[in-house]
């Protein structure tokens, strides 16, 4: 399948009855990565739809009720899921193989409380991403500077290479997407953002460590590509397709 | 213990040395009220502090780092777990007696799906509660009473007297907290809410059956004090301890 992303007049896939899970994906989103990850870290087949988010397509409701990406279809079950998180835990419940969830509940729980306190960096990150001249950065940097702390303190304190131990786990991957992104921000700020080596040796030396990481790898995206994606967003004209394989002219000539 | 809601200037509570679960709570707060029905549901023991949000403990931080409720202290192991349905997910784990979640890990995450797509019901119905004569209404009660065509469909294909089968179950007892409020709505709107017996004839016949049922019973508000609170709440002058057993007056001077 091709990993251009489809648009308001595309044919909906017809993927191989193989029984294989189905994602309906957007290259550049960090939710959808979440699901990838999850997906590549377990050794998991499945099928992959790009989708265009700006012009969906028509048929995206059949598989998405609420057009959402990432969705995962289950070959004869209806409906798609969705909600990265829920979607993630699911495929760690379905398949049991390189479980990536603490076995015991309390550490389980600990972890997803974390993963959604990472929203206090992912919310300044965006503001300074997305609001690059206006009024919603100032302070943005100290902010999610100041976030990082939590997790550092955390990998000090668990004394392991991952937050899930001696590889990645499920807290790894579901906040990765935007620690990959985040050099991106050196294009915006330049010097300014700069995390201190000391303050956060051990975050520092964790994201050395995931970008070995065989999941991580496969769904990687370079800082100045995510610059890209976003400067092209933000000016209105996004381009979901600047990176895929069959140029896009080719295919909405097939 | 009293279930006076403490303030600023209050101690932290002496818990008994007894191993319970302590479960920082608000009365009228729907994401605590959560965490009630999960452990009355599953008989697990614990102790209740009930807590101020307008003027909080300087306390509260020790054990909720973000000073949210609910926050659920494990005896012996440092800081509380916070989010409800994080709390939720955990006490269903660790406590095996009385399983909410389904076992299918495909019916799970689409029960997981319908408690977030809840918020499209929860979002207006605040609308409506907290901005009475403001811009917030209009359509909200049509994009309320719509947002329950999803539910009643489900109850529907389910063919059981609860999401869960013939006991309530995650979903049912998550988006519980909001229906019960859901009466209050006629003390603000009138005649001009009231579902259509035909169109939400299963949904109608669940609201009863939950009534019914004993974790919910033991948690219930009536739609007249939920009115009051909110109506308290929205004038700026919240007032935590009317339902309290000890009047607040006595508990300060003692």
């Amino acid at each position: 399948m091709s990993n251009v992303h489809l648009a308001k007049g595309s044919h909906q896939p017809a993927f191989p009855d193989d029984g294989k899970l189905r994602l309906y994906s957007m290259k550049f989103c960090p939710y959808a990565q979440r699901a990838h990850l999850v997906l590549d870290a377990k050794n998991i087949p499945y099928h992959v739809a790009y989708i265009n988010l700006t012009e969906k397509p028509e048929w995206l409701q059949k598989v998405s009720a609420l057009t959402k990406v990432p969705a995962l279809e289950i070959p004869g079950h209806g409906e798609s899921l969705i909600e990265s998180l829920i979607i993630a835990d699911y495929l760690d419940e379905k398949y049991p193989q390189h479980p990536l969830h603490s076995k015991d509940p309390l550490q389980k729980a600990r972890d997803r409380i974390l993963v959604e306190r990472f929203d206090s960096f992912i919310t300044p990150f965006y503001r300074i991403v997305f609001q690059r001249n206006q009024s919603g950065s100032p302070g943005a940097i100290t902010e999610l500077t100041n976030a990082l702390d939590l997790y550092e303190k955390e990998l000090r304190e668990r004394k392991t290479k991952f937050f899930g131990g001696q590889r990645p786990g499920m807290l790894d991957y579901m906040i990765w997407p935007w620690c990959e992104r985040s050099d991106s921000m050196k294009f915006i700020l330049g010097d300014k953002y700069e995390l201190d080596k000391v303050r956060f040796s051990e975050l520092l030396k964790w994201k050395d460590e995931m970008q070995k990481d065989k999941a991580v790898k496969e769904n990687y995206i370079s800082p100045e590509d995510h610059f890209k994606y976003a400067s092209l967003r933000l000016a209105g004209t996004p381009d979901y397709d600047f990176l895929a394989v069959v140029p896009p002219k080719k295919l909405r000539l097939s």
